[in-house]
């Protein structure tokens, strides 16, 4: 259990199979984010069609909505939500660190208020992995601090937090079918980065993120990082960039060496009317579509695309149609795992520099009516 | 075309097959409602795989938005929505003298005002059926005019205009592969009904519809004069009951003759977090479904019950998910559909009224938590 196999080599990049309670995960992959059990719009038939592997869900959100302790009555996550496959819960840090007005940190933890009715509560990362425990997804995350990437002062402190929760993390885990996996911090310092995944490893988890990026700091200073803790990890154990999910990120990503992504990047744009494609992004409202009888992405094979033209989409988006998220949720989904897809084959065929570069020119150097970059 | 032919009768209770350049309709068959050419939150797919032959769209909706013009040009209604079975559109009429404050008659139309953006149109018999060639569906409907049921010299007015408008759809009509149906009028009087009845019988159209019920008169009131109506219309032409579709209406509209219906209920309920049942009507957002791991309905077959729970579905209402409206759409749509089917197989089996006696006494006599009744 959780053994994780590299398939092929290409550079830095990797394909890989990562063995979990819920089945076996190709990688690279990337996850949709389920924050409230639920991929927003999307049935669990419509993911596995979309050839989803893996779903994140938010400990945050499900802590104070419906509550683990109740999914873990009613049979826990995988149950309640009717997904079979592999799934990965975060800690609840990100979330808490995010609700910056109304929290308190401390060596122990951290007290915060509910977003839905204001209500005071604490995670510890004893408590977080008690969550992480009643909700039951494969893969937790330990409970971590994230904290503004170009702080320094800020970062080293909270480095020393954060691998203090680790350890405490790894003491408080008791179920075998979960693994743990850690969170290298250090914002844009590559000291801190190094450090940080040093002590990490030194913990022999079977797993390791890569947190605190995609939060502000530069593309430049995200793939600096990225070369940095790629180096300093093991090759043998999975490597997750936490919260990245735009076209290029994935492919830069998957260059630097990383094996799991997750965002709920796709899904969000869905539901702002905005259509992902190789070429940029399109904002489905736009006027020009009106007429337009072509598909969202000309050569797209998705249900949306297969069946529905850009006239279509933008009337259900114009008449604020449910119909509207839940097309262009199945299209955005369909066109990261199509890419995903694509950097497998390619990195088992050797071919993976030139798909990336390839892809990297086509999507920077697209010219589309209603376009809005990344 | 647009034959219609009897295949089993049991009491006023019939099945028959209703051909039509789509396909052919197996009736007694009930329509969702997909208004702005979407049976909301439902993908055509779903629709397909809950059982769904006929689909409603509404003329007026379309005709302000996205233009019936702009759907001629991208190849009509069924291309458009990519519903690829037969399809009904409404006349515009209900909903333009729905816009009381802001609508105005004379003998030759309406005219009203947007209810998007205010801007001023007018619907005449001619426009009507122009607007509805271009949607393209396959039965069509003649401009009506509906009053308050209960006021007999609004009644008496509007009948004269209802006919006169019905004869110039007629006159106005050039697409063969669509069916005109005529519809019925005349409140809760029967002698206005018959009179509505024999008018339009003498036009010979290939169907007919009962209009100005399910508006605000009583069960009783609406069930007599479907009696009424039903004695007077040809056995081998289609009986539409326009706007119904509580499961109870449904069963009573079957026992006097009724071969067709179309309501949005079951989808409107869903997106208000009502799931309809054999036994009343479920408030899925009550309390103690929060702990309920059975499915929203016992027995039910939907992709909502075989799969999740009350606890899940009422989560998601909660959190004000998209999918809480899916899975209730699907749910509410299979109950109704499930239903046609059972009376078309008592209707069959010589064995309706039993049916019906059973349905009724559980549906009214069903006590269930959280319940609230049609």
């Amino acid at each position: 259990m959780f053994e994780f196999e590299l398939t092929h080599t290409d550079g830095a990049a990797r394909t890989g199979v990562f063995k979990t309670p819920h089945g076996d995960l190709t990688t690279p992959v990337f996850a949709p984010v389920g924050t409230a059990a639920t991929v927003k719009a999307l049935t669990p038939v419509q993911l596995r069609e979309l050839g989803a592997t893996l779903v994140l869900s938010n400990t945050y959100h499900l802590y104070l909505r419906p509550g683990d302790g109740l999914l873990r009555e009613l049979g826990g996550l995988h149950q309640f939500m009717r997904w079979d496959g592999p799934m990965l819960t975060d800690s609840g840090g990100f979330q808490v660190f995010s609700l910056s007005d109304t929290r308190k940190i401390d060596a122990d933890g951290v007290t915060f208020k509910s977003h839905i009715d204001g209500s005071l509560h604490r995670f510890t990362p004893e408590k977080s992995i008690a969550i992480q425990e009643n909700l039951g997804a494969d893969v937790i995350m330990t409970f971590d601090e994230c904290p503004p990437p170009l702080d320094r002062a800020y970062n080293e402190i909270a480095l020393a937090r954060t691998h203090a929760w680790a350890a405490r993390c790894l003491a408080a885990k008791t179920r075998a079918d979960q693994a743990l996996f850690g969170i290298v911090q250090g914002g844009i310092f590559p000291d801190l980065r190094v450090q940080s995944a040093r002590y990490l490893v030194g913990l022999d988890l079977p797993g390791y993120a890569i947190g605190g990026l995609a939060v502000g700091e530069t593309k430049a200073q995200m793939h600096a990082m990225l070369e940095v803790v790629q180096a300093e990890l093991p090759a043998n154990k999975p490597r997750y960039l936490m919260g990245v999910g735009s076209p290029e990120d994935l492919v830069n990503g998957v260059a630097r060496g990383v094996d799991i992504f997750d965002c709920v990047l796709p899904t969000r744009l869905a539901r702002n009317h905005a259509a992902m494609t190789r070429t940029g992004r399109l904002n489905m409202k736009n006027a020009p579509f009106a007429r337009d009888p072509g598909p969202v992405e000309p050569g797209c094979t998705c249900y949306c695309c297969a069946n529905f033209s850009r006239a279509y989409v933008r009337h259900l988006v114009v008449a604020d149609e449910i119909l509207a998220a839940v097309l262009l949720s199945m299209h955005n989904v369909h066109v990261l795992l199509t890419i995903m897809r694509e950097m497998r084959a390619a990195i088992a065929a050797g071919t993976f520099a030139a798909y990336a570069e390839r892809f990297l020119q086509a999507y920077g150097g697209g010219k589309v009516e209603g376009d809005s970059r990344d």
